[in-house]
């Protein structure tokens, strides 16, 4: 698949840049994260734009890293990477597994500096920058770092928390609320909205919902539309003790349909996590999403909100168990979005939250 | 004060968009709608930009009419305005009160063209493009139609439904409550979202809430912060059966102060419209947003969303009743603006509702 890109930068961060859109082209629901890397000539005297020597991306655990990936790419053009910069999305790793380190790939080669965005937090795989400075590399951290922490956002979950990535979607009126009093919700959204839900359905490993819901909705919680062209479609998850009727639409494929007698969101991330799911988004109703907020098991948020105002109804979140509003659960807005006629408002954890160090370390995502 | 603009424009809609910034810059409190004219020279031969012989906007009752400004300010600087397009954004009046008729007056300056943007549905004056038609001037109307109607909304509801026009405050998390359990909701929403709930208030003639908000809160309902340099402070007003104490905040300045004691919206808005209020922002609670919103009282909605979650609490909006999905209360979304961490999300009426013949016309608006 050759790769039509630009064959000079004029800056470092042009080129992480570069590198972003590289990675974000590798699987997104592999277990190993997505990673790219742009090799850069030295600085010429003349301080002209850099020329890309190589080019690379992980295509999925078992595949090269991006490091190698790249500097595979350059020896095939011929180029000489001595000297050169390495920029990339995600420190290079210090772990031999199915690949030699990419730390001792770099080294190898005689890059003389590397740009990374983003720290390996994975204890097994950390360590990269320490062994190339040791080596006398330049190594600078923290280029795009936002950027490299958005679209690894699940990897990073999934190894410093030993746990499924999840997203909550809420899907409500203005006034918060998910149903009218006779039960009636669809559709509170529009076409435009219910679309863009259907493409985070298909970026995901897994979608779930309470027994309430599946009792209420009798959803299929399958991709449909123009996103539904995905390699495979998520799981179909039912979370709760009572019983899914075996006409269920949940259960159209029976291979895809999950069902976790437990009403503790942690045992129910564990037996996804068992299962490969590294991914889930929560689709309610009230009762589940409080049960995962109140657990601290919610990641990120999407808010779907159409123009139109119940006052009687359900509401989208069930007890949080907050009695003042100094105790809210408070959120940092990242962006908004008009869809249609409604407004999808993405939310992720507080600074303080997202930089606090993290509960427990795992293994996964270094199965390359 | 010397208007500092340009010279020519390439297009009428150019010269629409001057006269609408003009129009804003008259005061939107009066009785009188907010007018602007560009008077333009005829086309040249060549195709060149045509040359502003003239500029106006209204400055409030008693004054001269946008158009006569216009035709003033070319005089003073002995422009000759025959064969000229006048380009105004409301159909010039019919209709002689404290000045003459401005059909008559760009009649007898000889003005060839008149393009405005939003008809005149007042009764008494409307008309103007009828007489000027059969006076042989070519008329235009709908340029920019939109945004005329945006600048002149509170003028035409005056006009065509005889009552203020009444904006909806809705300030809540994003699962709709106004309020946690105890009570507590100082405050949900940011600095950012109050300083520009204060700039509202700075554009309006009065506040309302209701006592239940006046009894939890004792709000002051001034204009305060930057916005507070208006020229007077909107009227405050709670409406309820029950009493408001004496040392209550919302009677710091009694003369601004008015206590209607009933529970119907529409005799609410009659006893305001008598005060001379043309536009009122009613605040809450959710008892007093849910009878506007029954009575069809409401004419845009401000809903400033903060990211939170709370679960238990008030909700923003009481109830409807309304049973089922169908019958929801359907707004327009016209903006959707950031404000620090909260998104204020600005609806109007859905477009049908909108052009929906008035229900009743009356004589305001026509005072000079």
């Amino acid at each position: 698949m050759p790769i039509q890109q630009p064959n000079r930068v004029d800056t470092v961060d042009a080129a992480m840049q570069l590198a972003l859109s590289l990675a974000a082209r590798g699987p997104a629901r592999d277990p190993n994260p997505q990673v790219g890397c742009v090799l850069l000539a030295p600085p010429a005297a003349g301080g002209e734009p850099r020329r890309i020597l190589g080019r690379g991306f992980h295509r999925g655990a078992g595949t090269p890293h991006a490091e190698a990936a790249a500097l595979a790419d350059a020896r095939a053009d011929g180029a000489d990477v001595r000297g050169a910069t390495a920029v990339v999305t995600l420190e290079p790793c210090a772990h031999s597994g199915r690949t030699p380190s990419c730390a001792d790939a770099l080294l190898e080669a005689g890059v003389a500096e590397v740009v990374y965005a983003v720290a390996d937090r994975n204890p097994i795989a950390s360590g990269g920058a320490e062994r190339l400075r040791a080596s006398g590399v330049r190594v600078r951290e923290g280029l795009r770092a936002a950027e490299g922490e958005s679209l690894l956002r699940v990897w990073l979950t999934n190894v410093t928390e030993r746990r499924p990535f999840v997203t909550l979607k809420l899907a409500s009126t203005l006034d918060g609320k998910v149903a009218a009093a006779d039960g009636s919700s669809q559709w509170i959204t529009s076409d435009a909205a219910r679309s863009h839900a259907h493409q985070r359905r298909a970026e995901a490993c897994a979608i779930l919902v309470g027994t309430g819901t599946q009792r209420a909705d009798n959803p299929s919680l399958s991709v449909r539309g123009p996103a539904s062209k995905v390699a495979a479609q998520p799981l179909r998850v039912v979370m709760g003790l009572r019983d899914v009727a075996a006409d269920a639409a949940v259960r159209a494929q029976p291979e895809l349909f999950v069902h976790l007698r437990t009403h503790n969101p942690a045992a129910a991330l564990e037996e996804l996590r068992a299962r490969g799911v590294r991914h889930v988004i929560v689709e309610g109703g009230p009762t589940i999403a409080a049960a995962f907020l109140r657990a601290g098991l919610v990641d990120e948020i999407d808010a779907y909100l159409a123009p139109i105002l119940l006052g009687d109804g359900a509401s989208s979140v069930a007890s949080l168990d907050i009695g003042s509003l100094r105790d809210a659960n408070r959120w940092a807005t990242e962006s908004v979005h008009p869809l249609g006629v409604d407004t999808l408002i993405h939310l992720v954890r507080e600074p303080q939250a997202a930089s606090a160090p993290s509960r427990t370390a795992g293994i996964e995502g270094v199965a390359a």
